[in-house]
């Protein structure tokens, strides 16, 4: 069987790996479709070579059926649609509420192999299945849409609420939707050109604040009262000082953004205001099986956040196209 | 009668002022004792010299008892001790769930005139009615002790987590005070070396950062585990630079501190750690009435926070003190 190795350098070889029996506990998938999300272009670029392993088969954001189950498995049949929750949590305590971000977490795809490879073998409790009714294709989206959803969720956003998303890449694309379908009034901010032609395709009230104030279109479009909610999903330290200008007083804040330094914060607005910020990671199970809800009720526009759909030997063009900035929202690799 | 006035440029007169007979709605006061807060020493300094208007009386954190009633006031008699939560809401819109912090809310002895003169005529509503087993001069405390209340209160501090509070001043040491009195493990964060053995006089775990690692001393007294509550109280780059390094997975911090301009925050721990940042700024009506029952309770060691009691005649003098950085912890004025 094929697999996409990473070998550093900016290095994709595709090659021949062997398949691995699912041992007790565990699920061998025949994978279908994998995303490639800015996590595998940041590791591509090198930067979490300390962290993965040579040569890393990335990838984690996918679509599969059951190939095989080991001893025990009880929650999934072969032949069942599924995707996977990237996080293993074996070596968890497991009392621990907050598993998903606890220390001895694995992050699948990257502390571990990943689902660039044509059979993937993972614990079963990562499993979530799919209905019938959704495509493999929209499948391998679930994985962002869980971490929008985690992000909707955690600011506890609600319907008539004014929601403004920083950053319109795929993660805030997704926030924007969630937060949409929420029935939240949404505002989304972003610099790139065709992200913003993009979000404006999809319905979406998007602006690049470099052509407008946004902290004076949300004055107006609020009666001056300010948003309830706004997602930090830049990273950015242009995104750090904009996030405080904009929510009313004890509006919410939720940091999805990774800001690879401090950035300057203006903590005065956080006392003026009571404002509240919440750091939003990945995902707990509730969010994928609510981002399995929504992406199956036909509601978010899933075919035209996919720009591409290629084949696994494909992968390594797509990550240089990427790389390069190339004008996509999310590019799915086929196998 | 006799009022101390601020007239600019650290400038502090004591003369003769009118005593205002009280309106309908309002209530006439005999002032007992005033606190120095260090708003009134940054409204000293010329700080705040275009909100305030001259000449101003300022003063804030007071007690006093009623020496006349407007017309309609029935929620208190002459006679009555109290003390004044001095947020003028008169102005705010009475729908509006958060008027402490509202924009049209005038700040009593900044916004409108304050408590530094022997009789303070002020909106009934304001009025909180002390126990006779209260004294009068603690009850000059209640101010910033429902500070310490809300911010606590907003923290949702429970009973056995690990609370640090970042600054030691009047402040950040109540806050320190009220979240030992919740049962929460505490430990006080100053530079001041008067603060760090006063705080230690009080038996609370206060270190000195500039002499111990206050990371590690957090990491070895919660077994690695990190803080469940940060109150940054500083204001300080140090104080935003330290903050996030304590917390535990899912900790909670709470703003307090006024920090002058944006200090570098490490935004990356909020979404690593999924923290919770809140601003607390000043109080509601249920943290003077928990202020008040705590006082009262007499398991605050509030003898000991009033450094000095001095008249009226004096506030110059003790003005001048503090902006010394006198060893003080609160200077209460005697009328």
């Amino acid at each position: 069987m094929k697999a996409a190795f990473y070998e550093g350098n900016k290095s994709i070889r595709l090659g021949e790996c062997i398949a691995q029996e699912p041992k007790a506990g565990e699920v061998q998938l025949k994978v279908s479709h994998v995303g490639i999300c800015g996590t595998d272009l940041h590791i591509y670029h090198g930067a979490m070579d300390k962290r993965v392993t040579f040569p890393q088969i990335m990838g984690h954001e996918m679509s599969g059926t059951v190939a095989a189950i080991g001893e025990g498995v009880s929650n999934v049949k072969v032949g069942d649609p599924v995707t996977v929750m990237p996080l293993d949590t074996t070596l968890c305590d497991a009392s621990d509420p907050y598993k998903h971000i606890a220390k001895n977490m694995k992050f699948m795809g990257i502390d571990t192999p990943g689902a660039f490879q044509d059979f993937w073998t993972v614990p079963a409790f990562t499993l979530h299945k799919l209905p019938k009714s959704l495509s493999l294709k929209h499948g391998a989206l679930l994985e962002p849409l869980a971490v929008a959803c985690h992000d909707v969720r955690l600011a506890e956003l609600k319907p008539g609420e004014d929601a403004v998303v920083l950053g319109g890449g795929p993660i805030g694309m997704l926030v924007a939707l969630v937060a949409r379908a929420t029935g939240a009034n949404v505002t989304l901010s972003e610099i790139s050109p065709f992200r913003v032609d993009f979000a404006k395709s999809l319905g979406l009230d998007a602006i690049n604040p470099k052509e407008k104030d946004i902290q004076a279109h949300l004055q107006e479009k609020t009666n001056g009262q300010g948003a309830d909610v706004v997602f930090e999903v830049t990273g950015s330290a242009a995104g750090a000082q904009t996030m405080t200008t904009l929510p009313r007083i004890r509006g919410r804040l939720v940091v999805v953004g990774i800001a690879p330094t401090p950035h300057p914060v203006d903590l005065f607005q956080f006392f003026w205001k009571e404002l509240v910020m919440k750091g939003a990671r990945v995902y707990e199970d509730e969010d994928f099986e609510a981002a399995i809800k929504l992406a199956d009720s036909g509601k978010l526009p899933l075919d035209k956040i996919i720009t591409e759909t290629k084949p696994l030997e494909e992968a390594k063009a797509a990550f240089e196209r990427m790389e390069k900035g190339a004008d996509v929202m999310k590019i799915v690799l086929e196998l």
